[in-house]
């Protein structure tokens, strides 16, 4: 390292000390409140008004994330996390990090670090493989293929963009465009709706299990149809935010194939479970579907950020997504031989994400990831059966993969004050929402450390409260 | 790390060494051919047709490194980088990244993990004072405000959203809107303005410097405004990817605070070196656009992705970003004493990037990133000369912070066999483009360890080579 101000030596001491402090953290973030405990402006008060002219000492940065960081931390890697989805790393996912930044190079162009470009294509393949997806997905074989995207936000917008634009080679200008999904979408269908100037969304009704009700979604489009204008996307959900429902992706595909849409499937959380494959769900409709999207970074103990998405024709992506200028010309681009991934998403630069992803399939194997993903459905399953026995407690849903949502039996004011009771005991964090206008508590069990005496002890502190 | 297969003390072993093989990149990695040498599908090649179904030993992931991904790594972080715009990172930044891996922490919310948001929001302030931007753009100020994204033409596409959507708001369609920027701008602006279904991107003519002809843009607004349409936006770039060209910022504030357009600039390589007064540029002009983005990623010595975004009002970002499903309503929201991050971005997830740029500012210290800018445009200004000393050279724009563009004086074919036998010689790295049709190489100091020998190295190539 010519030219730091950290010579290489410094640089390992460092380096070791900061993996004992990750290590440490590792060990004791089960004993922290996974909630952060400060009011806004706390962390920022600590933090002096403007940069250091000169050069801190290295131990002051360390110093302050135990000081500063820690206590604005809510612990998404917690094995007491039960908010949201989670957002998962594990140890070689994090190791990994650790060479992809240092490596620092860029995979825009095949030509500008080949490994970045074939390690991504290769393990996209192996993925489609494992979650049991179609042959001709997979870049090897085509005319499909995968791409690591930020986050599903980010590969649903583009999924919109590429219909907006294939509505408008049929002449539908994108003030006409409609984008349709189940009212249980997820609201990153409606941002990347919007972002990408389509007007129209239909929330589209779903049935008693909160899946989309194809009949309804129908009638939307001849509606729309009948209106003049031109239906160009619709977003099935497999495992949505709010109760982990499964759109009839297979119905779906029949309605979109009749009208011309493109068909996006969003998989963000439930996508990682198809690697059992007794956890497998619509698995033929998804066969016919135009996009999909999964997130490793969820249920799959890969570190954010490491959005997996499939198109089941490259074409109208790159289409959409190339532009080239002349300081990016190069013979490899211009074989024909190769994938330039920044025509397969809105950025250029590109980071070595598939460098986590690939070690943590080699790290765990096939095998490993299923057992944990195994044994959390199974934990959600334990619970729900506690829920279903509990006289004060109803389910709202059926428990589906990692997610058991309940609520009180004497409403809406009960189930926030149980919410907050649960919470507030410091060593779990459950989220409430709202379906059907009807308060419920989210307990989505899939952090990487969370095991049996972490549901147990969550099971304890609910019915200790009721 | 319970639950996990890598058990605690294996985790520190394994970071210890790859700590280790990362200090040994850093040292070594002058002397690896800066372009990879291999084939297209050479590195898929060596992978093995499925993932593995059981664990592999830690080991066979670290022995990859070597034989598998190294021959595939284009060395963006060699001394002898000079292609493209560098994509920087440091010790700091890397072990930063390390950290923020492990915290696996998501700052959509404020409430998700304040620190997060504060510390982002913080260091981007003092930033505000080190670039000397204008007061308002700090959030804790306002109106205005910073938030990093992932790339410049995230954050550029941001841009053409949310001018697109003022313009919606005034009554034209996005089919009408009008982007502008000049002939020299980089590839993100088009694709920008494509992606948010801006249909007009107007290429502005520029003068002999390559910077933007204020005349011919307010020219073709009029023309665009007397055929109907809705000029939306503007960009200027500071430090064009051709030849680092200066739009004349002031100029194009007028014209668009004249017409009613949003003002972006793209400051993605320059904007790093405002950080030294001395290099400065249109520092009043700059002080009345609507949005601007530099990417610290590339001259700040903090690893992609780290790309800096302020807008002059956070009002009309938000109000096209936010959508709010009940899973994400909380209380600190409500109160709106808080910042929420994903309301100022296209992606709900964010990971914690403001710690490598918090690392790295402490840790140089400002005046350390003066020094290591001042000595790359030293260097660069000292390659110019000898370009100009030199009767078979002649430069095609005045060297700008770190680039030095200069062409063969017998024409195209000389120049692009003489940008390939200099990178023949492997330990270094230009790229070639083109400006006016003509063909010129690109040498762009600004590496983290290039030093005097590594441009004098370079020189002696090309003049051994002439």
């Amino acid at each position: 390292m010519s030219r730091s101000h950290i010579s290489s030596d410094e640089f390992r001491r460092h380096g070791y000390e900061l993996v004992d402090w990750v290590a440490d953290y590792m060990e004791r973030v089960g004993s922290l409140p996974v909630q952060a405990r400060v009011a806004p402006g706390d962390i920022r008060a600590m933090l002096p008004p403007a940069a250091p002219e000169d050069p801190e000492p290295f131990e002051a940065l360390v110093r302050d994330l135990d000081s500063v960081v820690l206590p604005g931390i809510t612990h998404w890697q917690s094995p007491g996390w039960f908010a949201y989805f989670p957002a998962n790393v594990s140890a070689p996912s994090v190791l990994a990090e650790l060479v992809a930044a240092a490596l620092g190079a860029q995979g825009m162009l095949w030509s500008t670090s080949p490994a970045l470009t074939e390690v991504e294509s290769h393990v996209l393949d192996w993925l489609v493989d494992l979650l049991g997806l179609p042959e001709r997905w997979k870049t090897a074989v085509g005319p499909g293929g995968g791409v690591i995207q930020s986050s599903a936000s980010d590969a649903t917008h583009l999924a919109h963009v590429v219909a907006r634009e294939l509505a408008k080679e049929r002449g539908a200008s994108s003030e006409h465009a409609v984008a349709y999904a189940s009212s249980q979408a997820h609201s990153s269908i409606e941002k990347g709706a919007r972002v990408a100037a389509i007007r129209h969304l239909r929330p589209i009704d779903v049935d008693e299990n909160y899946a989309l009700r194809p009949r309804a979604l129908d009638e939307a489009i001849l509606r729309d149809l009948e209106q003049g204008l031109a239906p160009a996307i619709v977003t099935s959900t497999v495992g949505t935010t709010g109760t982990c429902a499964v759109d009839p992706v297979g119905e779906v595909a029949a309605i979109a194939e009749r009208h011309g849409l493109w068909h996006h499937v969003d998989a963000a959380y439930a996508g990682s479970a198809f690697i059992c494959p007794e956890l497998r769900v619509e698995q033929d409709g998804i066969a016919r579907v135009d996009s999909f999207v999964f997130n490793a970074h969820k249920w799959m103990f890969t570190n954010f950020d490491c959005s997996v998405f499939w198109v089941a024709d490259r074409a109208p992506l790159n289409r959409a997504m190339s532009v080239l200028p002349p300081y990016l010309r190069n013979a490899a681009s211009e074989s024909g031989e190769v994938i330039d991934y920044r025509d397969w998403q809105l950025p250029l630069g590109r980071r070595f994400r598939a460098l986590k992803l690939w070690w943590v399939l080699r790290s765990y194997g096939a095998s490993g990831i299923r057992d944990l993903i195994r044994e959390h459905v199974r934990l959600a399953r334990w619970l729900g059966e506690r829920v279903d026995e509990h006289p004060s407690l109803a389910r709202v849903a059926p428990v589906a993969f990692g997610l058991v949502c309940f609520r009180h039996v004497d409403g809406d004011d009960a189930t926030d004050a149980l919410a907050e009771q649960i919470n507030r005991d410091g060593s779990v964090y459950v989220i409430p929402s709202t379906v059907d206008e009807l308060r419920f508590i989210r307990v989505a069990v899939g952090a990487t450390p969370t095991t049996a005496a972490d549901v147990e002890r969550l099971w304890s502190i609910v019915s200790r409260t009721l």
